[in-house]
């Protein structure tokens, strides 16, 4: 097979990409690892920053987003029984915006299926071929019988487990990471949300953060031990230690129930650099993880898919190399931006385990600092509804 | 002897508190460890808020510093090469005011003694007594002769090291400390200096300092091990080592010359809880010590001045003691703020032993944020020109 742009991964970043690329009529061939209904099961962040909204307009997949998502003004933060808000709106001038990453997903499939676009599901054994050269190609097993795209450049959208990133020899990369000390037990409910807007609460025993979906589905996260298991939290035991750690005025108000889904994730900043190799580019969890605090993660996969497609367009319009060639500075910059908010977010709201009495007193001292200073507010809501691209 | 309040310690916290009371008819006697010469040798820093100054000129010795002091409107910050300006005027609406503390010292000394102030020299042995009773006195040695004070109040103005703070039980106490792990080699230099504003310099060699004190003498600082001694750094290594931090513009223009003072000072930061315990009140490094990045030592000491000195006021004018009852609560909320901001800039600009190359990455994404980033700059504007009392 031949295409234009070969993307591993059939995610939210890859199927975007190639749907953007689809309205200029560059073809693509997205390649993905698992079903699709296995890549529609995952349960991922839902609060999209403007920058992502405007790619699924400019994609025309952004029809169900706009109808039936969620505006968010604001956000709460609080610290035992302080609790504040902090005004997207009036001190950044934009909101962000509640959609599943599921739903968009399922959009960005029923978009790329109506326009026959291609997509090979099951696929195993993905090699990159070539990449540091003009003719690179993609290899791979569907089913046990081998496959080959040739291609112009290859979109590495496989997240950080993907084939992409390795393909990078080690003597090019650079790779920068800080693992953090806990991870977040999060829980789906059919309950209607104890608040609108999110609540992100720090207390002396650890962060929680309080999410919604939809009117009737809610979603909750606490900080948790890196050795905790989610069979051993029971549903009552999680509601309990969420009321523990949110404002008695917003514990006294929660509405429980069974929980639907229950998971633990870890917590992780990661970088590599260059985020391009010859004619390989990466894109979103390929290249970077941001911890789940502020919600950067898909909003920075987003924003990569903005300057690649961008640079495609330019190369395969205009004939011109330069978006292509500066795509990984300019990647890169924004990335360090938004690792910067997501560490000083984490810093700021979870406990840490060697963490002295003196650093919580620090911490305490930063959210009142927040609480308290206009200017520390408008930092935070610039961060929280995305730095421009 | 008798006095109304008694002042533990002969520094500009004990010397202000002692002026403005005696502006108001209020009896004080200083006590002072050392001779008057030694504390006109200590050689501190050079930044004053304009809540100190507004204090200097209530107590009414503020004509030299007002006729010889600089205004500073703003700072420079830099990593590398790239270099920024934080504008303090623009975004907080106030400057600062660069003036020694030697001669703020000097300034209250020549008032004190113009007014016949008593201040006692060389105390030795001073035992603060009945704190927490209705008639505290306060004994101590002057040349092997034993006196004794009678007051309404103590003020516990001696420092991290003074008898005011151990006075208080320790079951009362409650201490919050950080050590930093490395110090600051300080020089003066009788040279004009690199920059009329201040340049704090970041750099993966460690921190660097650009200070004034006049058109020709400039101190200058490097981050350094805490097992250095001042005697390894010939003046020559010092001038060489200040020069690979500071920007390379910077680093061409520097006059460089022999040095007239060299030291190192370890860097903490440390609150004790509360600053009042019965007729008690500590007051600047005897409750809390900063570290010295954003110079905010003296400047908290002499918040806490504003708030005991009101109190006193308050209560030999007006009989209320609402203002000493209040002293310690309302002292600790402004510690806690410039705790927070001498620990945010001492931990953005220093290289900490351990840290890693995302650490790193952390420090240069946050100084790039705020090259960048109006709210960030004028967050820190108005915490460096000081936070309203």
């Amino acid at each position: 097979m031949k295409t234009q742009v070969a993307i591993i991964g059939g995610g939210p970043s890859g199927l975007l990409l190639s749907q953007l690329l689809h309205t200029r009529g560059i073809d693509s061939i997205v390649l993905e690892r698992q079903t699709k209904d296995y890549v529609l099961s995952r349960i991922r962040a839902g609060v999209l920053e403007r920058g992502f909204v405007g790619l699924m307009r400019e994609a025309g997949v952004a029809e169900r987003l706009d109808a039936e998502s969620y505006v968010h003004d604001g956000t709460l933060v609080s610290f035992g029984d302080t609790m504040f808000r902090v005004d997207f709106t009036k001190h950044a001038g934009h909101h962000v915006t509640v959609y599943g990453q599921t739903e968009v997903t399922r959009d960005l499939y029923a978009a790329r299926e109506a326009a026959n676009g291609k997509i090979e599901f099951n696929v195993e054994d993905v090699v990159i071929n070539g990449a540091d050269t003009d003719a690179p190609f993609v290899t791979y097993n569907v089913a046990g019988e081998e496959r080959r795209i040739d291609c112009d450049y290859i979109a590495g959208c496989d997240g950080f487990h993907g084939v992409s990133r390795p393909t990078i020899p080690a003597d090019v990369r650079k790779e920068y990471e800080k693992v953090y000390p806990f991870g977040w037990l999060g829980i789906l409910s059919e309950t209607p949300p104890v608040n609108h807007e999110l609540i992100y609460s720090g207390s002396e025993r650890g962060f929680a953060l309080c999410s919604m979906r939809n009117e009737n589905l809610s979603r909750y996260y606490i900080q948790c031990s890196l050795d905790d298991k989610p069979e051993d939290w029971s549903d009552e035991a999680f509601w309990e230690e969420l009321k523990r750690r949110i404002p008695s005025e917003q514990a006294d108000k929660l509405v429980t129930g069974p929980t639907i889904e229950k998971s633990i994730a870890p917590l992780r900043s990661f970088v590599t650099e260059p985020m391009r190799w010859g004619r390989l580019f990466l894109c979103g969890d390929a290249a970077h993880i941001v911890p789940p605090t502020g919600a950067k993660g898909l909003n920075t996969a987003a924003s990569d898919i903005h300057y690649l497609y961008n640079g495609l367009r330019q190369f395969y319009e205009d004939g011109s190399p330069e978006g292509l060639d500066s795509y990984s500075e300019k990647a890169l910059a924004r990335v360090w931006k938004t690792e910067r908010f997501s560490w000083w977010f984490s810093s700021l709201m979870h406990s840490f385990p060697d963490q002295t009495e003196f650093d919580l007193k620090m911490q305490i001292a930063e959210i009142e600092f927040l609480r308290t200073n206009e200017a520390a507010q408008k930092a935070m809501a610039e961060n929280y509804v995305g730095l421009p691209y």
